[in-house]
């Protein structure tokens, strides 16, 4: 009887497209989870840090963090989607549908929208829409994330392959604003920079300067703050080389706080387009972060603009801020590489 | 005068036998004290972490992990008991008598219930009843411990002996059910297994498979947050091998964690009947846990199941579950041999 | 037009006397302050401790630590002070004007009252009062501080040169106490010491006995919690050394909360007259402290006097409790001179 009644999690046979994951422990975000967010990351971004500076642009009360959304609707998903994963290939569509604040309780679910075997017979890649709800059933975010996933028995039959649509970004015009979000009366003194929507151009790079080198204690206590609960960020007995991998939710958090410094009006999350974890981050890297304007577009929220941009987590700094060397492949170094949806004062 | 502001604990000719320590500094409890034990332990039990969860069980605002409560009551008693003390020998008799929510502010108080100088005349066993209580003076939990104590002067005279009776378990039909307490429409999916106390038979035993990894700072972040003082969890100046040994409670809470993956519905802690830290733990250990079904008992509650369970930490994962060797000593390996009630859907 | 974004810091020629800098990023304080602070220091100060202890001395709600609101209002001030600053010089004159409670919003500001440039041309000494205030703009803190701060262009010319008068220590008559402080009532056994004013003499020392060894993680924790962005902190890569320089407020607040053991009385800080960081601090040393009363003053609060207090921070344990040296330069291993009054029970 021993060791039945553990998770032993899903294997790639185990998905069928139009299955529908409802993932465990619902978890309720309260003003203890923003102190430690702010423990955990350089953040400094106005809204999330000041009851009245989030009231003065019609949010109120304060939400927390975007990426604490993220983070905690994530986690739910790894022991039903990823405990059995080989590798987390990427996400699309991941779109915030409306501020966390403290007293939410999220919970997500999941659907499994394709899956396709790989050749050699031994791994699958899984696709899932997954969606996080508050207390009132209200979606909080939604993404598609796909992973691929060990087969438990490797005679398991492939099955049909069905590989989604997704779109490269989340258009413009299915950006979700915030309700009541206006930032006509934007404080720019209190927000730490004067530069607005106006002010950045596509194609326009910046490095964000500041690093921050990597310990096993922060990205455990990070990780384990989210209920995630794979087994290489906590646990040197994992991996061969002893070390612990840091979650990668970590270095997005890390990145996201890094880019204050030259974009701290990009205020909110609106979308996380894309996102590739290029390499992984261990304790003693330094992390450092730049990014570059990919395109601009307006909203119907007064005063708000939203840029795309791309961030990129290295590990130690590139003024250069190059993403890919002359044959195409990442340069050395770039650890992450997210495609976002920021909302900014015009 | 220097010098003589400080603490200096007391020695085992400081007790006498009905005595009452009223410890200091009562402590509130707050949503912050919720977030960082998530950060601290990969804990995922709905109650605490899902107020939803807990107003769907009857509990409402949702209680913080009864460990929390635990621990700030322990720790409020080793100034006063434990400063001097050679070894924590044990625990019995604990009891939760009602949930702490945030925002309850525990105390506490002992009594001095039994004292047996050791034959060498160097030190001495003390025994002491324990209460906290909240701010309406409620119960909130008690139980009683025994620990060696140096004496301050070896010539001092041995007390008359007293050994008190401990119960070696809480008698089941003691135990002590929250107000409200109601399981009859649990939400299985939602806590994140489907084992009922029907799947759970005694003798059964559990491997909960996953390993945590050990760090100076995390172990020394919590027991601070339960202002337990004790020198050696914090000092590398204060052992000969210059290691802080890990606070015995730290070791309580992640094994606890730890056992959610196979007892996520042991959502309550309704008892500690007796506990030993049977080895040290330090830094670089990789913590394991395996627990075993010891009793089953009904309760009067609706829908509550009682299990009594061992619940056992190892240095390294012993998939065998071997809690003694051939000779009875502890297997090597073995850090802590807790026995709990835990509450459980029928 | 990359890197133009990110901010630079100002230089020693940027500053002039009466200008006044608005710093950016209020921050709100919550219960997950409380929290991380309790997980970070080892305080047990009763007043923060318990919501019922500061309500029976007038203070309700309970306020956070003085260093709380201390080390959020200096921390705003680091981005446009001192990112570019040699060496912290020097506090003077700091008040605690009324509580902060969770829930207030800290917003900083600073007027630059004094400029010297130094003799060699490269750097300069600024000089600045600096304000912090709730969301009600009621005063909570204010302080001077002076920095030494590199120019951009060694050719720029020297400003006049200004040095404020700044008074050796805040005069007792000029103590601010919280509104409703009343300590006749006082709990001695909930507090934790039975010293109160009239135990203390002017010359008395205080070893305060314990010992914490500083973690890289920690320090970094608490730099973050309060906004400090100064790269030495973070970075390994920003000295030579590849050491992260810990935060002299982190050295402050271990300080301050070792010093309970014989002060435990000293429940609030009601000024800082002034402070040195001695020598830097490393993880790896063990930090004690000692304390001596350098000055006692009645107050008109109920039951409450003040204790002018010296609380030395050093590495490794002075027994002797010397400050200095016969050549009256620090003794070795003295980390901090921090010069407070604090508010106990008469």
């Amino acid at each position: 009887m021993s060791g039945t009644k553990t998770n032993p999690g899903n294997f790639f046979e185990d998905f069928e497209v139009g299955q529908v994951l409802r993932h465990a422990t619902p978890r309720t975000v309260t003003e203890g989870d923003r102190a430690a967010y702010g423990a955990l990351y350089p953040t400094r971004f106005a809204v999330p840090s000041s009851a009245e500076f989030a009231a003065s642009v019609g949010l109120s009360p304060a939400p927390v963090e975007d990426l604490i959304a993220f983070h905690i609707a994530f986690g739910k998903t790894v022991p039903d989607v990823s405990l059995n994963a080989v590798a987390n290939l990427g996400y699309a569509e991941c779109r915030f549908h409306r501020p966390v604040v403290p007293g939410d309780t999220i919970a997500t679910r999941s659907e499994v929208i394709g899956l396709k075997q790989n050749s050699n017979g031994k791994t699958g890649v899984v696709y899932v829409r997954s969606t996080a709800t508050n207390q009132r059933d209200e979606v909080v975010l939604d993404w598609a994330r796909w992973v691929m996933v060990h087969k438990r028995d490797l005679d398991a039959p492939a099955p049909e392959t069905v590989v989604p649509d997704l779109a490269p970004a989340v258009a413009a015009d299915d950006l979700i604003l915030p309700a009541g979000l206006d930032f006509t009366t934007y404080d720019f003194e209190a927000a730490g920079e004067p530069h607005r929507f106006d002010d950045y151009e596509i194609g326009e790079k910046i490095d964000h300067v500041d690093g921050v080198t990597l310990t096993d204690p922060e990205h455990m206590l990070a990780t384990r703050l989210w209920q995630n609960t794979a087994k290489v960020h906590f646990n040197t007995e994992a991996r061969p080389d002893g070390n612990r991998l840091v979650y990668g939710g970590h270095v997005i958090s890390l990145a996201r706080a890094l880019s204050f410094n030259g974009l701290a009006n990009g205020q909110l999350i609106a979308a996380i387009n894309a996102g590739a974890h290029v390499s992984p981050a261990f304790a003693g890297d330094t992390v450092y972060a730049w990014s570059e304007v990919l395109d601009k577009a307006e909203t119907p929220a007064p005063g708000v603009g939203a840029l795309r941009l791309r961030l990129v987590a290295t590990k130690g700094r590139d003024e250069s801020m190059t993403l890919r060397g002359s044959d195409d492949t990442y340069a050395p170094g770039v650890l992450l590489d997210l495609d976002v949806w920021a909302l900014v004062p015009r």
